[in-house]
């Protein structure tokens, strides 16, 4: 495989890891097949919507239907397979593997603002996070589900780390562009797997500070 | 009535009813006119325009005000006549209106990808959903409400089938395009109409499976 | 400071209000550093993004990023400062800041589909008022917040009176659009100081009827 290929076949685990973990999220509130497999491709293919979106571009999926076939086919696997899905080992297999996709994708969105010099330099970081974290924020939402703004696990920290890290280093090695996107999608996927293993939360300074006396 | 002023008069039937159905679904949550007049627009025109939106064209509306008007209208008719319209059959009339302009819009929606070859052929069936669906779904986001994707009321499954179908028979009759569309909206409708009449719920196969006892 | 300043000067000042408002709203969620700088900088230029997106037309602070940078620093010291900011007469401030800012946007928001000629004569008021509450929508959906359409406070209705009386009054007198934008937001702001004030609430011939005992 050369690299392109490679960058392919992760960006498709990405998408069935999207996809199954979205249907794995909502069945226990009694979903049917429809319904899993929108939240499947609205969470697989969602993020990169807004973002094309806000870019004024035309979806990504318009020109490759392979990211819907794939998501559709994940879907209907994981509503009919969930007893499989949802044991311990297989699920965690599916937490790592969307851990690639939002360490790739992360980097692909902003790589993709960066191309059209859309509002440098914060906006690849917007858009990179946009595409990752979209599409599973507004599956969560759809499902009435707390989002995961809201919750304490290590999950967009170290995208926006790991894109803000690629921003700055692509100004200091231009030409190294290719190599730099791997290495630094690499390491977010290395923090975030960390974070899985390990069950880390977010460090404490970020956390909401307990309300003074003071306040109303 | 010339068959373009039928297609016009159904589609605007199927507007009042979804401002209808919006407005008298949010009332118990004790809302004001301004909102519910929101919740009508937002349900009337909500699924087309994020279409639009996804294709990348100028959103329907723009250029035919109606739309808006009739929302208008109806969300104030339906929010001070809502001791009337909630009376049983009243609302199963709106109800019977909306399977209307649900199996119109997802045809229509259908057809407007379909016409600027937008992700053939997957494009036009998820567009057509996302029109027949899309307004519905936001108010129930917006009104905090459980979305339509996680109930069992058989209401997107019909649409899914219908437009499918239509795709199918267009490429088999290309000559009767407009037929077609009529047919397949008519027993979308139909199905529909059934669903409500006999309260159909999602075949048993389609519903989620019992977890296993393997699952964590 | 000439006009062009002042307005820039009170629009920066609304996105303050917009980004600190929505962190101190979401404190009590339990919400992290990452959690309030999304919730603050959707909340300050969602609403404008929404309508952008509405438009066609690129967003807005694509091309002035100070929209985002003022959004993210006034996310962190909200954060940060919540004990402080929480204090009642800081709180307070904030509201009125708040205030200033919705009845600015909702004036600009209706100049921009004005000046694109956008669905004239309802889409002015349209895409002003999801300027000015689209932003603050969109944080109550992904908080997991009533969302304002359901609340009794005098919130929307009175950017709805000042937008409409602001198109009208620019038909009657086409040369004085600027005097009469300030006028109209001026005024728009003073209605909802009022309502802050006194905490007025939607007058209740606008407020939901009791059912009657025919209703089902």
């Amino acid at each position: 495989m050369n690299n392109l290929d490679i960058y392919y076949t992760l960006g498709m685990l990405g998408t069935v890891a999207f996809a199954v973990t979205a249907v794995l999220a909502v069945i226990p509130k009694q979903i049917d097949l429809f319904g899993a497999i929108v939240m499947g491709i609205v969470t697989a293919v969602g993020g990169g919507t807004i973002r094309d979106m806000i870019l004024g571009v035309p979806v990504f999926w318009a020109s490759d239907l392979n990211y819907i076939w794939v998501a559709i086919a994940s879907s209907i696997v994981a509503f009919y397979g969930n007893q499989l899905m949802s044991r311990k080992n297989i699920y965690a297999l599916m937490l790592y593997l969307d851990g690639i996709g939002i360490a790739m994708f992360v980097i692909q969105g902003a790589d993709k603002a960066l191309d059209l010099d859309f509002a440098l330099p914060v906006g690849p970081v917007l858009l990179g996070l946009i595409t990752a974290i979209g599409g599973g924020i507004t599956r969560d939402v759809l499902a009435g589900n707390t989002t995961l703004l809201l919750k304490k696990e290590l999950y967009a920290l170290p995208l926006t780390f790991g894109v803000i890290l690629y921003l700055i280093m692509i100004q200091v090695f231009p030409e190294k562009v290719k190599l730099l996107g791997t290495l630094c999608a690499t390491l977010t996927f290395f923090i975030r797997a960390a974070a899985i293993h390990w069950k880390l939360h977010v460090p404490k300074w970020m956390l909401t500070q307990k309300r003074g006396i003071f306040s109303n």
